[in-house]
């Protein structure tokens, strides 16, 4: 019922990882940042994953991007110890940050308003320890920030600096640019970035206020950047893997993915044109990402179990461990004949969001004689 | 910066579950299922926990409804006995189905086709354990089930009992239920589930094939059902927690529903009328089974710490690690004064899918002067 005999064994659903495939992708973009002559941070929020971050961190103690602080604590125990936490820091997180701290992590914070940088300058005049922070700049619109000419920036500065903290510098996002397709278009957006996160430096700086840290990145802008004059570190997370949202954007190949879904037919409506798998929300996640772009994936692309594209079918809904499997177009003739017990894959609409529906990678190794195995990932903040 | 002390010391995000309403949401419908004369049986897959287990299931033993075989171990160890493993079964679960009742388990499975009937016939001959099956009726064109009129079920009902296995009955789901509004209009869907339940039954019957149980349900129906004649069992699953679907559709009201996530304010951007918490999707989930009703609630009604529904604020959007409130209606005027480091409660979309985005369940208990307690919850297949 298999084709790969490899995958008889595995329960179904399982969120296999192509090593080979991922390998290839992290090195593409170590390759560009240093061609562009930036150090590259990596976001570890979409791998949470130890195995992952040691393929992924050459020198294995970072720089690395965080999204919470559980992951910021697990990636520490394992030896990574230059962290941003990048999600505007909330007072109450202040205790752990500094415990981090105290453990030697070198663990920065982000933030846009006076009454974080307040919180966090009394929290490292009480401890004697400067905590290190980027003021997050808004270039795009996308959610928090301060315009780099907002007179704002210059009092959060100065609030940091004056009191305690470590001003560090600035970070940007282009959230935004996951809304355009092609790499004249991200091209701009990376533009966009550079520009305001470098205007922001400045205004710093002219303030007589320091701005070692230039940060900026989103996967898209990332890949497309062409000159990154002014900027020191470039960030990205979901290129690791990448996914249907990235593909249709232009910044992957659909042959790039390097994460998919493996699941089994259970049954068929075959008047309606439907295949049901055990494969729903809760293996692929809620995420519909590609609902907004040129070609709506459903819930993933469907490829057989050696992971070859199966032209024209689509997980088109999803209950929560159901999935039906329809053509694109919708009509019922002629689909494939593929028998209960038959294994799928699927091929995910964002990477960060159903990794997260799983416990573990069942990891396909690059080297094609090696056995499969399982790599652990973790969540909760 | 928090109205309950009890909340001061928890992470954000964190889902809280207020145990007053869910015993008063698994009262009213154990009353219900009483009073039409059936026996209930819950559905665990938004739970996924012991603790709640033992709420729900009155004898400890079932009993119980699973989505998959993970639930079926994880509960059989804590001493449920009597579970229906409700998803389509594939031929390579086999193995553990047939584990678990050799432990001692009574698990049932269901299937809707000839393919999968032949296998569960073999394995309960090879193994000298007749499989209790119940056959998956498709009462309203949701996924997946035969009419009960076609002639594939006796057919299918022959495979299972003269092959070895045990042909314990018919289910069937009303999945569509969900899609109406109104305690008419799921009281239809409920005869619908009935009579269609009913019809297989009985073609069984008069084809001198056995089927001693006729299982039905979803939670809207099973809350509407006026009359089970024929109906032996009566399924239902978020009905424990409820959620703006259920509320929105009209089964409950938005003060029953006992899940929420609580978040903390990090920052605004007030010209556009935008409050930023550290809830996004990674805690609410990406379900958005609310944008399809009449009224949209985004990733979530926004509450005070206290429970308190914020009128017309809902998180309109959401990055993994950021939620954006909104007014629903966008208009950016006359937004509350909610400070950096404020604690507020989301009330989630789709309680399955948000409650699986988190390891455990932050508790606020009954009786109000009990320290709050976590319950861990699990996932995976």
């Amino acid at each position: 019922m298999t084709a790969d005999s490899r995958f008889a064994d595995l329960t179904t659903p399982s969120l296999l990882l192509d090593e080979a495939k991922m390998m290839r992708n992290i090195d593409r973009l170590a390759d560009h940042a240093r061609a562009l002559g930036v150090s590259l941070r990596p976001h570890l929020k979409t791998a949470k994953s130890i195995d992952v971050a040691r393929r992924l961190l050459p020198g294995g103690d970072g720089p690395a991007t965080v999204s919470t602080l559980a992951e910021a604590e697990a990636f520490f125990a394992a030896g990574v110890s230059d962290i941003l936490y990048a999600v505007g820091i909330a007072p109450q997180k202040l205790p752990r940050v500094l415990a981090l701290r105290a453990s030697g992590c070198d663990l920065s914070v982000i933030l846009d308003n006076a009454a974080q940088a307040k919180e966090v300058a009394k929290a490292s005049r009480e401890t004697g320890d400067p905590v290190p922070v980027l003021i997050e700049i808004d270039s795009d619109g996308h959610r928090g920030g301060l315009r780099p000419d907002d007179p704002l920036l210059i009092q959060i500065g100065r609030i940091l600096h004056e009191g305690g903290a470590e001003l560090r510098g600035v970070m940007t996002h282009a959230g935004e640019s996951y809304t355009v397709a092609g790499n004249e278009a991200h091209a701009k957006f990376a533009e966009i970035e550079r520009a305001a996160a470098v205007a922001g430096a400045e205004a710093l700086r002219e303030a007589n206020l320091p701005c070692p840290v230039v940060s900026v990145g989103s996967t898209p802008t990332a890949h497309a950047a062409r000159d990154l004059t002014g900027v020191t570190e470039l960030r990205a997370g979901v290129y690791v893997f990448f996914d249907l949202v990235m593909a249709g954007i232009g910044v992957c190949r659909q042959d790039d993915i390097a994460l998919s879904v493996l699941t089994t037919v259970i049954g068929h409506q075959n008047d309606r044109g439907w295949i049901l798998v055990d494969a729903g929300w809760m293996a692929m996640s809620r995420d519909r990402g590609t609902s907004s772009q040129a070609l709506d994936q459903g819930y993933g692309v469907v490829c057989d179990d050696a992971g070859n594209i199966l032209h024209d079918l689509v997980l088109s809904s999803a209950n929560q461990e159901h999935g039906i499997i329809t053509r694109r177009s919708g009509a019922p003739a002629s689909m494939p004949d593929l028998p209960v017990g038959t294994h799928l894959r699927i091929l995910p609409n964002h990477a960060c969001a159903t990794a997260a529906q799983h416990a573990h990678f069942t990891v396909i190794p690059a080297k094609p004689d090696n056995a499969i195995v399982e790599w652990p990932r973790f969540g909760g903040w």
